[in-house]
């Protein structure tokens, strides 16, 4: 008798398996634009409580799989809980974004408490927990954490930058003192990302948001080393863990990124073009591309892309995403048309 | 008896000359950074106003050469100077970035006015002008304007913009109605531009500052072939003036930007690895791309990157400039510590 399981075709396309009608998730596909995430958030309290809740946040994560049948649930939770978990002052007021407490130098590396982690974010863990209790047996939990150089670029400027003015000093002035706060967070992100896994996330994408920030003779340093060191780490505790590495903005540097890092997926932002990535060797899946205003916009050109890209990929393991996290305006009714042509 | 004339460097690298002391300009060489901009800025008046005043803009363009001997002067200026031309009614706030009444769509194009342009950019001659008359022989003077597509982001945005919503939405609702705009854009940047080469610009640099907006399948359409039309009409008209273009945060479509485009020489923003630069072809020269921050630093790092650069680039054509603009911060005595470097 043959074993029938469900198949998560998440899981397949990171193993290397192509699909005619490949798995699609979206970056933000829980949030603003959907109301019953805005009901929920309503009631929750502030930003950062409703990533500790985890009845809360389980739901949030679990909506779109719900609305849209997704292929993929990606908890509900942001990159800047690492720093959370380390101990740093974070706070989100209300349509500003984060502020947190700037670490200016080496020596404020003293104020992180790596033994606190743990505790700190052990909320998360019972989030992943709920969530798998829920998913639906076709769709895969993806786990997520920031890469270290961009949740260190929040952490040195105290929030959401422009100019990165402060994280740039330190780099070029102490190159190895800044060296010391990639790798707390190398261990902290290991560690952060196992107790995800442990809970029961079955891939994890690892978000560089802030890979164009970089000079391109900084990039190895602060971008390929440390996300490769966290792969190798996640390989070798949890073998059967598929990563998905997400270096935003990259532009020329995607080179290096594939060159230098065994992840199994690598996220496409919206400029990279596909005749590019598809002549790569099938060692990583790719994932992406579409433009996130395509999205908001709807009509023929939603159609006209969503069919570019799938001809562009052709027979290639691919994972359907967008290039960017979804606009907070989005239609609810254009994301269900672009699961539908996708499954068309 | 052998003619002795003054020899221009950058003009002499963008013929396919290798310096082994490389010509040196920076991007907003002229601006906030200096205490004799700032003095002069404070008596006349407002930003545009500046831009307007051949005095005066002529000698902010002349600041920087007699500081530091700069190879070029670039014309001091701003790239919203075509569509001011075109009638769009601009002001530029303080502290607050230009604002523009926005164009919405194709129909907002008959509010745009192509005749009268001549006379509203004239000034932007005279300076020219003057700025010839008091150029030392060895340096040369760059006129510049904004590409299409970057000018356009102004013009349907109002003004500065995070997530380029507005002209997001024009291009994928109704591309050939945009198209419309670009035409008038190439239009009116050939006849801005040669304005300023008829008044004795002896080089041209076109800025497609937000290259990096587009996605990858509309990048041919509204960078390559925009900017490859306008040089090839320049080349047509002056066929002794090089053009060199910056499409900054181009990434992986820089390569589609070397192949389509016939320029003389290509600006490399910070994050392009010279290595990739170093192999291409030499019908390009190429110009770049010292992080700006390490100007504003200093210091070692400031020695090490020179070297690196200079190191790096060995027998190619080069210019030597920075991959962004000065920040306002930078302190004088860096750039003259820069130039002093390159010329050791």
């Amino acid at each position: 008798m043959t074993e029938h399981r469900t198949e998560k075709k998440l899981i397949g396309a990171l193993a290397g398996k192509a699909y005619d009608k490949p798995p699609v998730w979206l970056m933000r596909q829980a949030g603003r634009y959907l109301p019953e995430y805005r009901a929920l958030r309503s009631e929750a309290g502030g930003f950062l409580e409703l990533c500790l809740n985890p009845a809360a946040a389980a739901e949030v994560t679990l909506q779109p799989v719900r609305r849209f049948g997704m292929d993929a649930a990606i908890l509900f939770s942001d990159i800047l809980i690492v720093p959370f978990g380390l101990g740093q002052p974070l706070e989100f007021k209300q349509g500003d974004g984060p502020t947190l407490l700037p670490l200016e130098t080496a020596a404020d590396l003293k104020r992180l408490n790596h033994a606190g982690l743990p505790a700190r974010v052990a909320p998360i863990g019972e989030t992943v927990r709920r969530v798998c209790a829920d998913l639906p047996g076709d769709s895969a939990l993806i786990g997520f954490a920031g890469s270290p150089w961009t949740v260190a670029t929040y952490m040195v400027e105290g929030g959401a930058s422009r100019e990165f003015a402060r994280i740039k000093r330190w780099i070029y002035r102490d190159p190895s003192g800044f060296d010391a706060l990639i790798e707390q967070l190398i261990e902290a992100t290991v560690d952060y990302l196992s107790l995800q896994i442990d809970a029961g996330a079955e891939v994890i994408q690892l978000f560089e948001s802030w890979a164009g920030v970089l000079a391109s003779q900084a990039f190895d340093r602060w971008v390929v080393k440390p996300n490769a060191r966290i792969i190798q780490r996640l390989n070798a505790l949890f073998p059967t863990i598929p990563v998905i590495l997400f270096p935003r903005g990259a532009g020329l540097n995607y080179q290096s990124v594939i060159e230098g890092v065994t992840a199994a997926g690598i996220g496409l932002d919206t400029t990279v073009p596909l005749e590019w990535a598809i002549n790569l060797d099938s060692s990583h899946t790719i994932q992406g591309n579409l433009d996130p205003h395509v999205l908001l916009i709807g009509g023929p050109i939603l159609e006209i892309e969503v069919r570019r890209i799938c001809d562009a990929i052709g027979k290639r393991p691919f994972i359907f995403n967008l290039g960017h996290g979804v606009l907070p305006d989005t239609p609810p009714e254009h994301v269900a048309k672009l699961v539908g042509l996708i499954r068309a």
